[in-house]
């Protein structure tokens, strides 16, 4: 850890992968006085298909190194996390504020529904725990359902960064059965996972009367209209940390199709679980 | 650990996930006095994908842990850890013997190509590491060509347990393309990583004048020619212990896809990397 590693009033944001870019790239534009670091876990992706258990040990490891970087806020850009681990994580990051990603984008599914049935699209892990369900149960009035899909194969082909194909289509057409038959009254559908949003225009194209939502742009949205973070620049040029667990070449290779721009520069690899002072030297994005 | 756990002059095999159980199956029915020891690390699954450092810290992770049984031998029954951090493994692993499933996959193909040119079917890491083309050019004639196909999405579709599906289909036929031409010469086939093999019937009616190699079958049949392990049954019950490192159930459910037979109870989970003491009591599978 060196002093250029520290955020210094910065926003530090963690997924399994590259799929919490997508969740970034809203922050990046919400937010251009704002400077942030993203850790991606990529020698430990996916999370999705694994058990609860190692699901908040890894994502323990996460916060635990982001901490050091002395971030305003923690993003948990993961859905996986989010949904099974979220409750252990205020505590593990305090006094660092924690917020997850589900919460924002239930509201916005509220808000946009009519026929008071909503879709979750998302992984194994994500459908199991029920999170989205109870959640949105808790939130709205009586009579919503909520219509959970394990989307498993997802989230590799968008990390091989095959998103505009015929295997895509294939899997996006079952993954989205439950949603196109004649009985289906889902009129919103959550994209559950940050690897997701890459798919929108496919799926849109299979359900062209759904509405989808990407929870990564509604939390930025709320934090905005709620001031907690600035959406005025800043006096200083707005800085981006990647760090990955593995594979950094890769990951600025697909992570600039997530981002919407080019990352640039090879991100800092670490190892996890790992003593922070292990942390190697960082790149530092300037846009 | 404890005395349960030792192997006694049993066999010890890791893999990242379930993969390894297609090496397992062939070992089973070949040694059916032998006993086993398996290791699936499906918590870090799939190693294919990352880079070449970290495969050789998780399967040192792996070693480590199959050396406290005391087995009689050690097979990295994945093909990723056998391409990429082999050399390491033996003065990791001392004074236990350890061998790859690499070497006997390409010695069956160099007795069966009447053409001289083998293809492979791979993880992204077997192919980058360009391990098979010169080990079997090395084993070969002059003359030899060794075409490499990386098929990063077979692993995670055997995890998933679809490979009689469309999605198995068009994913075949685009990694099988530089086979289909008219201009390839190509006539055996390695599969060259433990997930590949319940694949094997797609493949062969995809291509069928071509020969596929199952290199753990191979290694076993040679281990027996060589007499390094016994073909007799022994005066014991034949004993398998499972371990994996997440999501036991999920490994018992599909594992018996790639086992042909019921894996009978849920395996221990460990934790890596992990103090030995730490193991917990394990499950015993009495053949």
């Amino acid at each position: 850890m060196t002093d250029r590693d520290r955020l210094g009033g910065g926003v530090a944001l963690f997924d399994s992968g590259i799929g919490g870019l997508t969740v970034l790239r809203h922050f990046l534009e919400w937010f251009p006085g704002v400077s942030f670091a993203y850790l991606g876990d990529t020698a430990r992706f996916p999370y999705g298909t694994k058990s609860k258990e190692t699901i908040l040990r890894f994502a323990r490891d996460d916060v635990r190194f982001l901490m050091e970087l002395e971030p305003s806020l923690i993003v948990v850009a993961c859905f996986t996390v989010s949904s099974q681990a979220f409750p252990e994580l205020p505590r593990e990051c305090d006094p660092f504020p924690v917020v997850g990603v589900l919460e924002a984008g239930a509201r916005a599914a509220l808000r946009m529904t009519k026929t008071g049935e909503i879709g979750v699209l998302a992984t194994e892990g994500t459908i199991r725990s029920g999170s989205y369900p109870a959640l949105i149960e808790s939130m709205g009035e009586k009579g919503l359902r909520v219509v959970g899909q394990a989307c498993p194969l997802f989230a590799p082909i968008v990390e091989e960064g095959i998103v505009n194909d015929p295997v895509a289509r294939l899997l996006a057409l079952r993954y989205l059965e439950p949603f196109l038959t004649g009985h289906s009254r889902v009129d919103t559908i959550i994209l559950g996972c940050t690897h997701y949003p890459p798919l929108k225009p496919l799926l849109e194209e299979i359900l062209p009367g759904v509405t989808f939502i990407d929870p990564g742009l509604e939390l930025a949205r709320e934090l905005a209209e709620k001031g907690i973070l600035p959406t005025a620049s800043g006096p200083a040029e707005q800085e981006t940390h990647f760090y990955v667990t593995d594979s950094p070449d890769r990951f600025a290779r697909i992570g600039q199709n997530l981002m919407g721009r080019p990352i640039g520069a090879v991100p800092s690899v670490l190892t996890l679980p790992d003593p922070p002072e292990l942390a190697r030297s960082l790149f530092i994005q300037k846009s």
